[in-house]
């Protein structure tokens, strides 16, 4: 910034803008933050820091440079046809954002392979009664989606004595070989045309049905749009599936009549499984932005034939 | 065995016998396994292998040259007074064991730290809020008691980014020092004359009231004779305690009629965080005694002195 005021516009939907402002303010205080209102701005804007931007908005923006999308997931921003394809698109996963989701699905595993839905159960019922629990290297994970954040918790699971296998579109495994073997389902896919709608009933009942948890789990910290929600309760209930922790769901908010939130064998977290510190992650931006400004390359940026 | 049968004693108070005889038929179908009804028999018996053993049982046994402990805790057999001074026990406390206390302490940290209770309300009432959640390294998991367990905790804590500190009697660091920094303090002591009731409202009262969870958790998957119950739940209704998860408590089976039960801030599980498994503990169990058949040490022995 070397002295002089930038223009930014910051639009991020369902986050806490008065946060991502005050962190803006503290560490970057000479950016100059507007908002979607402020239409007669629009051609000063040359970086828009965004999450889920409404669609149209950043087509509006004629000098846009560069586009910065606060968390993982760009599916919205690629959906948006007004977004000129040429503009260089950021995608901030830091290393907080990184061990944030490493974090719930250690979490989440743990959970199910501890049997404390069964546990909690019967601390209601006042019931005192140990259950036969294997080791963790009697259990199978099976991740989804390789990426950074597949990576991380892989490494972290098999910290743990869990065995763990990863599939990735761009594997040499077939699926249904790598589904065979998997006792706990970890999806941390990106939604893209190709994962849409993955996680169907067809492909649930392909998990291994003879591990020590008696019936596989899902656990999807990924992206709503790969799961079928009618699949994965209709999986529930006959007992294909053990049990659920979803942080992501076709339609977020989750609606108030989902049959998801009362759901007995399901855990809902409301997409908070790599939650954006907005000092942590304004931190990493200006870190990246930084790094640009001398010449450096800025990672990850999008890669729009992959669709992430 | 060399071809011989040998004759033990398998007691294994609220454990699932079946399960031990199973796994000792299957992998040493020479022991030749009696139980305390046998009373006849019992000149018979050159070692015990027992948990929760009544007291003045071992004490009937005229022969007995060795006492295997199938678990982490021998303060029952070191209460009895019947039991000879100088006979080794031996406590099985195999690598199994202390990853299963290790993912017990991790779920039960995470569940705290990722807001799991608040989380967990909220789908209740269906209601779809993100709440702010710092990163792992802005906590300190303060840890009582670093031996085995408290260390393979300790290291897997560090590896999701926590700050862990440990505190041990041993060590040259005042307890209220340590006490101060800590936000979820993780008890992993053994039941000695020092540590019984060592956690009262006085010690709770000395964590650090300003971390990021607004209020300090407690996490005791050492014995439950370490802590005084009702200062616990004294702490936790005034709001000195965040939360707790609790495997151990001063009577277990815990009463039907106790508060823990369905206090809206603990979890209660009944006493499997490490979990014994049958079929590992008889193979590391074996395999100690197959070394000291071969004149090599069995390790871990109980120190009288120590208490542990």
């Amino acid at each position: 910034m070397r002295g002089s005021t930038m223009t930014i516009l910051l639009h991020v939907t369902g986050m806490d803008r008065a946060a991502w402002l005050a962190a803006i303010k503290a560490q970057a205080p000479r950016l100059e933050v507007i908002s979607a209102a402020d239409t007669d701005r629009f051609a000063e804007i040359r970086r828009a820091w965004v999450w889920k931007p409404p669609a149209g908005l950043l087509g509006q923006l004629p000098n846009l440079e560069l586009i910065i999308n606060l968390a993982a997931g760009v599916d919205a921003i690629l959906a948006d046809a007004t977004v000129p394809k040429h503009l260089p698109i950021l995608r901030a996963v830091d290393p907080n954002i990184t061990m944030r989701m490493t974090e719930w699905v250690v979490l989440q595993v743990l959970f199910h392979h501890r049997q404390m839905p069964a546990f909690m159960d019967q601390q209601k019922q006042r019931v005192w009664r140990e259950l036969p629990q294997k080791a963790a290297s009697a259990l199978t994970v099976g991740i989804l989606g390789m990426g950074v954040l597949g990576q991380s918790a892989a490494r972290a699971l098999a910290g743990l004595g869990f065995k763990v296998i990863g599939w990735s579109r761009t594997g040499a495994q077939p699926l249904n070989e790598f589904l065979g073997q998997t006792d706990i389902l970890v999806c941390l896919l990106p939604f893209t045309p190709e994962t849409k709608g993955l996680i169907s009933y067809e492909l649930l009942r392909q998990l291994n049905r003879g591990g020590p948890l008696g019936a596989p789990v899902l656990i999807n910290g990924g992206r709503g749009g790969s799961q079928i929600g009618a699949d994965v309760l209709r999986a529930l209930n006959d007992g294909t599936l053990g049990g659920a922790s979803l942080d992501v769901f076709e339609t977020e908010p989750l609606p108030e009549g989902s049959p998801f939130w009362s759901h007995p064998k399901v855990i809902v977290t409301p997409h908070v499984a790599a939650y954006s510190d907005p000092e942590a992650m304004t931190a990493h931006v200006l870190e990246q932005l930084a790094r640009h400004e001398v010449g450096g390359t800025m990672a990850p940026l999008v890669d729009r034939a992959r669709g992430y």
